[in-house]
């Protein structure tokens, strides 16, 4: 199960671009043409911001200059979450605000590690962890998971992981399979990481979306830990570039001097609206209730479809689906998919290197009109395939 | 007057914090204590986006539901910028925009350069330059450059390193000098790094505010350099945090993965308001105007100062003075000055590691009764002090 797919990252090394941004071009083309197209291909919620968030942006417009700015109010928030959310005590002084959880990876890997240090991460998982790593002269090692592993990192095969890495990003709930970590499992591969001197990233972006009961933070676990949220998901904000790197406190001065130089300050007023979009709680369970609605709509038509091998659906907006028996070519699927029926999904390659040809990911982070819309023509498709 | 000052960056390597930062805490603690406080220590417009800008944030704002976009419109007419103001034709394809000039600056060294590799630029120069090399693992080769030079970068300077670094960051006009490189001395730079194959990275955040002339775009003479620009100084946007790199023709798929990696898209309602911020030339020349006005009663004022060098501040809002015979240590210096007249500025060793404890640089950004305000209460503290 384990196994590494790089090896020290040479000048020039490749980084992949996203093949589902091929796939939405694609789908931009044909919408462009008269075609109806349902984009299932991002992870990208269809909601927006509560509205008392748009508000708020409405009234600062017109009162503040936007200069370069932290917002103390939102960082004092953001700690009262996880006092909220997970029983745990941060200082706002640990929270660096970013344009979104990208550049908090950057700022927790270019800060923390060194060119030529080995991180690992499960497979599949967000293209981006692999790429960044590489990008910033460090050496990805991935560890393939599988049904048998949930489709997610364990503290047995950290364990087992030898050289023991200088560091691990933790994905729970993960993308592209949604499958999260359960809370035994993720206090034992904090052990393992303690033992071994094992720095945690812990990338959280997907937390407060999970149907099947509570998602811990690692902090629960590892206080010492790097942790990575945005208000791209759970609160629908993902044009508006707003995120955070919560940083250990012994890394706070590195971290901010980093930030000053790589990276400055996030949009201020996103900063303002995602202050209130945080008390809008109504508004965003009623988020989660829709995600909840279109995961059971997926569920209950994946036998028609003849789907019958999926990473479980814990967390997050995605269906993993394992498509091996339809094709070897999961972009050239997705593209023929795309085409014949205007669903637009995201071919597994870009996930899983070694193993994405035969899987393709569903987001259903749209309406629930649009997933009967899209079940209602893709049905038919997969079930004349797989006759 | 070229000499290295880092070797080798070692691990964990120093990135220092910004001194201007340490400023602006006290002046704000200041401000909270009831006392009336002037910030000229940080480059940041004071005027705020053009009106019909934040006019179409509003109406974006109830109809654009916000997801991870790249605005199409946007990198045309940004490329249309480069037709108009330097008669270059580039593609709106060369175009990735950026959450602001500071990770545009990642992108380019990241995606181009190798840990390792020798970076050269002018000291004293913006601090992001010298640290994010650093914080890239890569080796910044500061050259100084005096009053002999102009404060920049020379052609005789670059020729004159060995060995021949891989990469230079022009930035002209610069901060903190405000000084402009002239157009035959950037068409010899030009010719050196062709000859020696330095790769350019020119910072051109500040073009649009110069007061001695048009100020050229290093494409006109160089179409394979990587070029940075902002809508933070010019279109006085920096709180929107929208910015963009051009990149060379042979570069762009790369470009293009390490963005959708590292860092996504920039804010939608900035690019829809960036959008219309351009066309506002009338209110972005009524700034500029402010800015001179603002230039010239600084200058008028220096004598009374008894400041006699400075840097020629050609363009940007900046003065950078030499203030050797008065104090050799500027954060002092400039703290003291705070605590005495509610004057923000921004000691020097920010921008200069080797001479800038004998260095300050005031920002004009501010309103013109503001900078008459704070002439008034600066003027007998210097005065006193040159006794």
């Amino acid at each position: 199960m384990i196994d590494d797919v790089a090896a020290m990252a040479p000048p020039q090394e490749t980084i992949e671009p996203f093949r589902a941004i091929t796939i939405s071009r694609l789908a931009h083309e044909l919408k462009a043409q008269g075609r109806s197209v349902i984009h299932m291909e991002f992870g990208q919620p269809s909601t927006g911001a509560p509205p008392a968030a748009i508000a708020e942006a409405h009234r600062v417009l017109d009162i503040d200059g936007m200069g370069y700015w932290e917002s103390a109010p939102l960082k004092a928030r953001i700690a009262r979450l996880y006092r909220d959310r997970y029983g745990v005590e941060v200082s706002p002084d640990q929270l660096l605000l970013t344009n979104g959880a990208s550049p908090a990876l950057v700022l927790a890997l270019s800060s923390r590690f060194e060119p030529g240090d080995r991180i690992t991460m499960a497979r599949p998982g967000y293209v981006a962890y692999r790429n960044t790593v590489k990008a910033l002269k460090m050496v990805p090692v991935e560890i393939g998971c599988g049904p048998e592993e949930h489709y997610q990192l364990t503290a047995a095969a950290l364990e087992a992981l030898e050289p023991a890495p200088a560091g691990v990003i933790i994905a729970s709930p993960a993308n592209p399979t949604g499958s999260i970590i359960p809370p035994e499992e993720l206090a034992a591969i904090v052990a393992v990481c303690l033992r071994r001197g094992i720095v945690i990233v812990s990338d959280e972006i997907y937390h407060g979306l999970s149907y099947t009961g509570r998602t811990p933070s690692v902090l629960e676990f590892a206080p010492e830990a790097f942790v990575i949220n945005s208000f791209s998901k759970y609160w629908s904000m993902a044009g508006w570039r707003l995120g955070w790197l919560l940083v250990p406190p012994g890394h706070i001065e590195r971290a901010k001097a980093f930030i000053g130089n790589l990276f400055l300050t996030p949009p201020s007023l996103s900063q303002h609206a995602g202050l209130v979009a945080m008390d809008q709680t109504e508004v965003l369970e009623g988020h989660i209730q829709t995600y909840a609605r279109n995961r059971d709509r997926m569920l209950a038509a994946l036998p028609s479809l003849g789907l019958k091998s999926i990473a479980p659906p814990d967390g997050a907006f995605y269906i993993w689906a394992d498509i091996g028996h339809l094709t070897d070519d999961s972009v050239a699927f997705c593209e023929q998919l795309l085409r014949d029926t205007g669903v637009a999904t995201a071919p597994g390659v870009d996930f899983d290197p070694v193993d994405g040809h035969r899987f393709m990911r569903f987001s259903f982070a749209v309406s629930t009109p649009e997933i009967e819309e899209a079940l209602s023509r893709i049905t038919p498709w997969f079930e004349s395939r797989s006759a």
